[in-house]
């Protein structure tokens, strides 16, 4: 099943995704109430929400070898997850801002994201593997100069619209063993198996909620292997196979309408 | 005025502070509409829970300059921010829970809150003022070992119960004006002005509209000039004055009822 929130009525509404059209629901399949259908939009055209806005939105940094090597960092040696903050997050095909005036390398980041469905504490790897709702797809953007300049990351990721994140909620995917694949205005850059991780979702979750409880909501963002630069004008799409293609243009900060 | 958030009927209703009563609201202060009083409650005994659930829990690091000369740390040329995690908020007297098996320093540190009451970007200082609904109090336990061990803040700042927050929002004080004070079982640890900042939270506020937009229910904790050690068994108090008193027990994990 896919699910989505769009704009409709000027409000956000979770929608079941077919293949022509969206089903609106009246509450969010991650709560624990039913929820009925309550109309019917066409699929095209639809305004695209992010699939879920997090209580907690936490992020792994380093979790693919060759884009450890990369940058020349040690590989971790256990799970250790940092933050996003919920500003920063914009649905499909709606476009990410390069801020008028940065200098220097302005990229994608393509990731696989985990959706937690159930409240998790002390979860073992079969309770880490039934708690994930579904899945959907991240795109870290990030502001070079910046990270390298900042104490933390709040501007480099989290200005705002650097967190694409849908189109939707995939809950039926072996979400391991998939392809993600990168490509700017249609030209591939990337492509690597989204399960060549040092550690897999079931493992960050385990180790997380020994100390802290995830709740229905919140997103896990797994990290990617390779990057590649954007430049106002150009369109990113990432694609994972099962899931589906988050496609954002970008633009430059006073030229957005 | 004050707002609180209470457990009323098995679920979380706001409330208006009165001197011996709650007046419970239909709605949240913090939103576009208007709310009515649908009950009131005794102010003793009520179930305290934390003021906000915020969007985004942005959180400074160094911003007194005692604290700053203590850590070794060079002081900021500029506002930067760090996040916290909603996971770990717990509310006014409820405990703080040491988890099992950590050993070195487990401290508390006192933090004045400011929470957002309006949309903010490219706020002016005035804006900024004026963007403030309201203020609370804050403590940011913390397990320096993890702090020290780890790569991010995320269990050492934010294990479940490390961010007490409350124990409601006071919209109607001089925030920077005021004494913070830091008492373990009643005796006084620590006591300093809180407006002697390197920043104050409307620099902060400017800083971060700059690039990222900020919501209503947003929190900005401001960072502590003096931490102190608190161990299983201790009750921490911390007061703001014109705000309130902050009051958690600190369990063991394994010990909590």
């Amino acid at each position: 099943m896919r699910y989505a929130r769009v704009s409709a009525g000027g409000r956000a509404v979770w929608g079941r995704v077919g293949e022509a059209d969206i089903e609106l629901l009246s509450g969010s399949p991650l709560g624990p109430d039913g929820h009925d259908v309550i109309g019917t939009i066409p699929r095209e055209g639809a305004h695209w929400l992010p699939p879920v806005v997090p209580p907690v939105f936490y992020a792994v940094g380093l979790n693919y070898p060759r884009h450890i090597a990369h940058t020349g960092a040690e590989t971790p040696g256990r799970p250790e997850v940092g933050y996003r903050a919920n500003n920063a997050l914009t649905g499909h095909l709606s476009p990410i801002v390069k801020p008028a005036g940065i200098t220097g390398r302005f990229e994608a980041e393509p990731e696989l994201v985990a959706v937690i469905g159930r409240t998790l504490k002390h979860a073992t790897h079969d309770e880490a593997r039934e708690g994930v709702f579904g899945w959907t797809i991240g795109n870290d953007v990030s502001a070079r100069t910046w990270q390298h300049q900042d104490r933390t990351f709040w501007r480099s990721k989290n200005s705002d619209t650097f967190k694409p994140m849908g189109p939707w909620i995939e809950t039926d995917v072996d979400a391991l063993a998939q392809t993600t694949t990168l490509r700017v205005n249609g030209a591939e850059r990337a492509a690597f198996p989204t399960g060549d991780m040092v550690f897999d979702p079931y493992d960050y979750i385990v180790a997380i909620t020994r100390h802290l409880t995830m709740h229905p909501g919140d997103v896990l963002w797994m990290g990617a292997e390779a990057t590649c630069r954007l430049e106002p004008g150009d369109t990113v799409e990432i694609e994972i196979g099962g899931i589906g293609v988050l496609s954002n243009p970008v633009l430059l900060e006073g030229n957005q309408s």
